[in-house]
């Protein structure tokens, strides 16, 4: 019965890193496809977002059937719980990647970045995608220093970030108000991108070291 | 016993209530701060964010408690973990309130908005505070229909939403690239609130009819 238990619980670790994979790969399909302008690519992200839905929604289901079933306490009841929000976090960067697919095919066969912004947006896709690779060698490996290292690839997003801003509002800005809009709209999207990947981290950080649920130590281990 | 649980319970929704009327009022001032270019106002919602945070951790850690101690099944048990996740949507529209009294912020003492955009950013406004107030109400009536005419107002703020790109995108737009920017991502963030609200009410809708979440009916009505 515990090994079932806890086969359970590690499915469900799987599924969040699983859904990670996925979703970083969505964000690097759907960069090349807005800097290629290849609209089957952006279709084939746009496409893949339902895969993801079903993911999450299994990934609920099993957590709530495990609260139900087994009614976990203390850390593996915080475990299931932050599943769950880690799900949605997932969930809604695999929207994010859908985004910039939406973009892509929005102005295609135009590409919808100029070429100045190029290497900032590939840099801020690559370090997004390498934020959510992380994050998922830290839901395995519950690796407290790895998941604060991220933070400093998280700053240079924020930078490259203010950095397409500074470049929008520059006088020689010459790509007009449309590409301004698109441009703003993808910063965005990679940031937020970004912040869930290092919000999933955070809350292994917090699992591990007990940070903000330490109430849950003083509850009895069984309450029944 | 049961009567401390279920006053456990009805404080969880309680608390999800005022995050939602808290958040609802954060974003009208905020949208005040933004069309009056009011520095104290927008300072006064930016500063207000740290109340929610605290409303959240506090009903977080109340759900959690519940989880373990009561250990909750079927309806109870989707009650809670819904909660979670509402609580999570609510805090995020606190900083989207944030965001926007950042603007006003930045671009003081001019106004961000132009006059030509200022009835449709105060509309857009209105029906996100609108939805916030209807998805309060519904989380205490659990009215499905109330929940349901949400979306005619969401269909409104989605085209408020298109006429600002169609408006930017107008060769007639003159107030140059900063401003462009200003209102895309403004027009993102009441989209956005308005998303978070509607989404409210739809967990609402499923705790209620039960969709989506049909197979917890299956479950025995205690697993110990």
């Amino acid at each position: 019965m515990r090994d079932a238990y806890h086969a359970e619980l590690d499915s469900i670790g799987e599924g969040l890193v699983d859904m990670a994979n996925l979703t970083g790969s969505a964000m690097g399909r759907a960069t090349s496809a807005l800097l290629d302008a290849d609209l089957a690519l952006a279709e084939s992200v746009i496409g893949t977002h339902g895969r993801i839905e079903d993911l999450q929604r299994d990934l609920e289901d099993r957590a709530i059937a495990v609260l139900a079933r087994q009614q976990p306490v203390a850390t593996d009841l915080r475990l299931v719980v932050t599943s769950l929000r880690m799900s949605a976090d997932l969930e809604r960067c695999s929207v994010l990647a859908q985004h910039v697919a939406k973009v892509a095919r929005l102005r295609h066969p135009r590409p919808a970045v100029p070429q100045d912004l190029r290497s900032t947006i590939l840099e801020m896709s690559q370090l997004a995608q390498r934020l959510m690779a992380q994050a998922a060698d830290v839901l395995v490996t519950h690796d407290v220093d790895a998941a604060l290292r991220m933070e400093q690839d998280d700053d240079r997003i924020d930078e490259l970030h203010r950095g397409i801003f500074q470049h929008l509002l520059d006088d020689r800005w010459h790509h007009g108000v449309e590409t301004a809009v698109d441009v703003t709209l993808l910063g965005r999207y990679y940031e937020r991108f970004a912040d869930h990947a290092v919000s999933l981290a955070r809350r292994v950080v917090y699992l591990v070291t007990g940070e903000q649920a330490d109430f849950i130590a003083t509850l009895p281990a069984t309450t029944t």
